[in-house]
């Protein structure tokens, strides 16, 4: 049996807790009861609470990024299949289980500093891999674009802030509208071929929104 | 002489204790000593100093707001000299006083909830304009778009979140080359003349934004 890092026990705790939407009262003793350890157990790895959600926040996208990134290495596949592949990988949740207890925790908690770091940390990791991919796009001449780095970061933070509830007030039957709009606004942006980005609205599937909100 | 409003002198108060940067640590008798009036008289109006800032955000942009709406009234202008006077009304200071002061703030002060509140409110508030804007622009066949009203909205937020200092932590002299490819990003989706979006960057005055951060 493999033996549970301490610091890993914790996270995993925050995460179980934050799942079952009891993270926002939990004080330090909670988590250390709940993970069957000393109190000073979790002060040898963390200094508060908020250093623990912090850490789940990495954690929660480290996956998806290393993912991403061995994505981007793979030969066989052409830029825009890739950026289908992890827009996919980002968004729905039985691949990425890990966010989407952070996304339920974020809406229900209203915890505006973790939510700014989220979506900071979201944009910084994800400009670079959409930079390569643009960059692969350029060189296969599917695509053309003259800022590769900064177009990348409009596009992401676009994202970001299009599927976040709490900025936008809006229904889920929306954000199909909003994707479609961006879709149009990328292809033509990057002289894409035509339908090349549908994928962002046409698997949209509108429960996994909802369910982050309706806990 | 005419006779000041009380609840504007409290919102003014506020605004000036906001640009000594002493907002943050001021209670609510602190304002009205600064105001001259009696505390019971905040309290008539405001029931806290959240709804004093509150009040002071809504002020701070009502004014560009209202400028911008009659400007689109104006039969003269085309859409696409509308978008750049309605631009550069935001985004320079010396027009839009209460803005800068509010930026500051929230620069100064790292204070989320409020800033939380002011993206969403100039989101809400500037995607109708633009929408307004992109719709002369399709009858004057300067432009055309599919989804004025989600392409507006995505123009806004990324406006809004790429000239914000907090979210990216970017230097001064990285901006232009952001505002370029949002420039030529817009330009060639909504099929606008070359060079159509380029105020965005020709017109930019990096001393502005250094002063909100460097107080």
């Amino acid at each position: 049996m493999k033996k549970q890092n301490k610091r890993d026990l914790i996270l995993d705790t925050m995460q179980s807790l934050m799942s079952q939407n009891l993270a926002s009262t939990a004080t330090v003793s909670d988590i250390a009861k709940h993970a069957g350890i000393a109190k000073g157990g979790i002060y040898y790895y963390f200094s508060s609470k908020d250093e623990i959600l912090d850490a789940v926040l990495e954690r929660s996208y480290s996956q998806a990024i290393e993912k991403s990134w061995s994505l981007i290495q793979s030969k066989g596949l052409d830029a825009l299949s890739k950026v289908k592949q992890i827009f996919q990988m980002c968004v729905y949740p039985d691949i990425a289980l890990h966010q989407k207890e952070m996304l339920t925790y974020l809406h229900l908690q209203d915890d505006l500093i973790l939510h700014h770091k989220f979506l900071a940390l979201t944009i910084r990791e994800f400009t670079p891999i959409l930079t390569e991919i643009i960059q692969q796009g350029e060189q296969e001449k599917s695509l053309h674009c003259e800022f590769p780095e900064q177009t990348s970061e409009i596009i992401v933070s676009t994202l970001v802030f299009l599927l976040d509830h709490t900025l936008f007030s809006c229904k889920d039957s929306e954000i199909p509208k909003k994707l479609h709009a961006l879709a149009i606004m990328l292809e033509r942006s990057m002289n894409a071929p035509e339908g090349s980005f549908d994928f962002l609205f046409s698997d949209f599937e509108p429960n996994y929104f909802s369910s982050q909100v309706n806990g």
